[in-house]
């Protein structure tokens, strides 16, 4: 009998890999021919579809010691499906792309395709087509796509003075995780709010039905944060031709700063700079019409005015913020 | 001044990256958000759309002495889009991943979006959304995108006994290319024959429009010849449940014969082994049912039977072919 755990995938043709892992994948609410075509069908109702694409490459988006490749696989998806709910659309189908070097065991690619499956599969969504290739390091490639279900798209050039900048979803908990991976690799073991914080990194859990929500509630622009607060309301500030500026962190995430002291005061660092420059917890950043009610899910955190075109002003509880060069923003 | 040749894309950020090659790719016919939001959208008026999605690999799939990155670019476009015509569709839409070492030129890249744009433009498909990261080898990943435009999609599965098995496009020209392209490392100059199959593997021609038009002829079942007709046939004949007889070559393929003859005969080797087990032309491979009129551009290749489910019959004038174990194309 062959040892799953040592096999690797160089001891298996393409096609006997496929065998292996694409009964693992869902097949999702609107695929109309799955995977295993010359190309996939899927449903779109709407008559429109949105698309996002996305590379993951080891040792830059990953490490195989951080976690699991079930971790990897469930974060590749979540990143992804953040960015068609941050257009206001409801995930419906995922391509994936693998390269792997000839040395990865083949359950690591099961245990990928099981934590593609553990997101996609409570959406619905499916995994509807991949390509294998050999190589030198681990590429995982997504593309995913979303039905808008009748709702136009919330671009991020939507913004306008007197709008209100709301967000949903977790913040500076990824941040505040991959901090702790850095040192635990001596040794250290992780106490309950270390370990939730490592899991926030590795398994995002981006608020994707807020999206849609948020299009039906009149936002006037949104965007999903993967490079952090700072920077990515600069985009949007950018985009739409507006200066935002954030209200005292104390008054808008009093919950988020008091979950991350602990962690913080154990590193050693200010919990706002895991707020303010921590990407990767995939929570959606909108805009909405002043005296708009926000939708379930999202708080207030600061205002839209004419001010300076792509400018983010920090908050008064972050002075040290401020020293950040702004136009790194103005993207 | 900065001189573009020598600039590296370890030189510029990921925006600076961005913003130079975006420019060059071309917005679709189907294109109603373009890139540069958290998500593009496009136009599906079907209400289904089709997905295919592939990596190339440096060293696998290309390699940089071959040919130009205009030509890696025009390859990866072509092969993709050659995936939405064997569905019977038409492209709309394209998204591309890239993963560059430090060292790649900007040029490179540049070079790589004109030749997506070379092949895309002319069809009207958009290059609507992509990513970047950095890592140890160059991996160019994407997903294409067709509108059935009403037809049913034609599968791999639904040729039946008495049916007739037909090709659109080229056969065994990249295949003759790549033979070629390993002598000449040692400098041999290409004589006009050698020259057009180099080109005809760094720049193959899928016969887009015949995908469509084989499903408005009633084509039964249809595949893109990505891994030569012995293999890619047998994948035909394995969904469909049948046995695939090719006709001799001389009868079915005598010009392809005559026009590889000269560069066979120069590397020593027998055309017919290009023309079955030669992949990388992504010409179409159908079926249609008996009494059926081909459409514009297809020859017959041979014929259907209940026979042996899943076997290939090599033609009588290439008998070494059956030495192949049959099991092999039983995918």
């Amino acid at each position: 009998m062959t040892e799953t755990s040592a096999l690797l995938v160089s001891a298996l043709s393409e096609g006997e890999l496929i065998a292996r892992f694409t009964p693992l994948l869902p097949r999702g609410r609107a695929t109309l021919v799955p995977t295993g075509d010359d190309a996939a069908v899927v449903a779109a109702a709407d008559g429109r579809f949105v698309v996002s694409t996305d590379v993951l490459v080891e040792d830059h988006h990953f490490r195989r010691g951080w976690g699991t490749a079930r971790d990897v696989g469930a974060r590749a998806a979540a990143q992804n499906l953040a960015d068609v709910a941050a257009m206001g659309a409801v995930p419906t189908s995922m391509v994936v792309g693998l390269v792997l070097p000839p040395t990865t065991p083949v359950r690591w690619v099961e245990d990928l395709a099981r934590g593609l499956a553990d997101v996609c599969a409570p959406l619905g969504v499916g995994v509807d087509g991949g390509d294998l290739s050999a190589g030198r390091q681990l590429v995982v490639a997504v593309t995913v796509h979303g039905d808008l279900e009748g709702r136009d798209p919330v671009l991020r050039s939507g913004a306008r003075p007197g709008h209100v900048l709301a967000h949903a979803g977790a913040i500076g908990r990824a941040a505040a995780g991959l901090a702790v991976l850095g040192p635990r690799a001596e040794g250290q073991d992780d106490d309950g709010a270390a370990a939730a914080a490592v899991g926030a990194f590795l398994r995002p859990a981006p608020p994707y039905a807020a999206g849609p929500a948020a299009a039906d509630a009149g936002a006037s622009a949104m965007m999903d944060v993967s490079d952090g607060l700072l920077r990515d309301a600069g985009r949007l500030a950018h985009a739409s031709g507006v200066e935002i500026v954030l209200d005292p962190l104390a008054d808008s995430v009093p919950g988020d700063l008091a979950a991350l002291a602990p962690v913080a005061t154990r590193l050693g660092v200010a919990p706002e700079s895991w707020l303010l420059t921590g990407g990767e917890d995939h929570g959606l950043l909108a805009t909405f019409p002043e005296g708009a009610e926000l939708p379930a899910g999202f708080r207030r955190l600061g205002a839209v005015r004419a001010g300076a075109p792509g400018v983010v002003t920090a908050p008064q509880d972050a002075p040290h913020a401020a020293a950040v060069g702004w136009d790194h923003f103005r993207r």
